[in-house]
């Protein structure tokens, strides 16, 4: 069986361009690196209806489910109600998510108001992912797991589930580049490609101001599957007249 | 009526995290400015049964959909033949597109092949959009804009159509940074935005080494509504023993 995943970025400050996403391509990389593939990443607004359906959706076509945002103490923090009415539970304040919340405070000037004790209210039965960074925690139910959108924060949660997580095959890469145009070589990356079993090849041109190419990556759950491919390739674009270069 | 967006991202090297996206953030800008709601951006393999689904639900729930990425020479470039299978429409080798091709390649040393002739591959019916770049051109049919998905050749094209996008209002918005955290104001967050109309403010929590904070954005239709509630918003953070900052 292969472990697919889905991504929810909630927020509609992605949306309106005022922030670039960096969580698709992290959590992105450290799937691949676990075999584990992700089949589709969205970004949605803050909208009740529109978080719900996403969940409902992801729940069912992916085994895991990631969503970054919306889990703070604020009015447009709405990510955790919404996914207790996805899943019909109901919320509780979590005890253990107050006795972590009030330590962090406690530690601080900062007062534990009931803004703040809304990140300790949980969906009934889902267990808590720790943050080791502002302590307000993540949680998990079955194979949905809320992060928070800060970076920094989402990667520490990320970070603390990841050995729960049950990756396939992992998928052995290979990248190479070459200076011909992707044109010139089109042709044979589909000849390669159906002579191999499982075999995908990306192919990504580049236009630098040294002068154009293409960047190769190919990829296949089999060693040799892909050394044999990259070989093929390298010598096909010799023969067309093309230099190679490896990236890793 | 408001106008909506929709933003369809076509390729495997973006869910590996093998490439970051930087479309969905340039195009989100880009539409912020000129009172397109971007209400969905999506992130999906080189799969065409994926693509199709996307693309006919994207068309029917958005003013304006663009898609990024797969319309280049090679195997994997299935963009094309996917959105024509969505609308069900035939395609033709278009004859504006090979001649812009046979062009652009006359002035180099590339060939212009079989793979690179797929590139003037276009369904009947649609409009070319200008590559300056590498002449390839896209395309538009009704609300749908298909784009390639180098971020450079993608800007030059969404800039040659720009023009043709209706907008709605335009938000006027407001940005300032305190130096409270969200939890202390996010009580008074929710009540200036139940006072205003149709206002919304998005509150973005920071921590650097020097501290944190938190940044607030608030957006309105109407310049005097974002203003008053900034107004508001100065005083409460004011009182709280906060310091405002203005970013804009």
């Amino acid at each position: 069986m292969v472990a697919t995943a889905g991504i929810i970025i909630i927020g509609d400050e992605i949306l309106t361009g005022r922030t670039s996403d960096l969580n698709i391509n992290w959590i992105a990389k450290e799937l691949n690196l676990i075999g584990v593939r992700l089949k589709e990443a969205r970004v949605i607004p803050d909208e009740k209806k529109i978080i719900i359906n996403s969940i409902k959706s992801f729940k069912q076509k992916f085994t895991y489910v990631f969503t970054c945002g919306g889990i703070g103490p604020t009015h447009d923090d709405i990510t955790t109600e919404s996914v207790a009415d996805a899943l019909s539970l109901e919320l509780e304040k979590n005890e253990e998510a107050m006795k972590r919340l009030k330590k962090h405070y406690s530690n601080t000037k900062i007062e534990f108001n009931e803004a703040r004790q809304k990140m300790a209210v949980i969906p009934i039965g889902a267990k808590l992912i720790d943050n080791a960074v502002s302590a307000a925690p993540g949680f998990n139910i079955d194979n949905l797991f809320v992060f928070a959108g800060v970076p920094r924060i989402m990667q520490s949660m990320f970070d603390s589930i990841k050995g729960n997580l049950i990756g396939g095959k992992i998928i052995f890469d290979k990248t190479l580049t070459c200076d011909l145009g992707e044109g010139v070589i089109a042709k044979s990356l589909e000849e390669i490609e159906n002579k191999y079993k499982n075999l995908k090849i990306g192919s990504y041109p580049y236009f630098k101001p040294e002068g154009y190419g293409t960047s190769l990556v190919l990829r296949s759950e089999k060693k040799e599957t892909t050394l044999s491919a990259t070989a093929d390739l390298i010598k096909i674009i010799h023969k067309k007249g093309g230099n190679t270069y490896f990236l890793d």
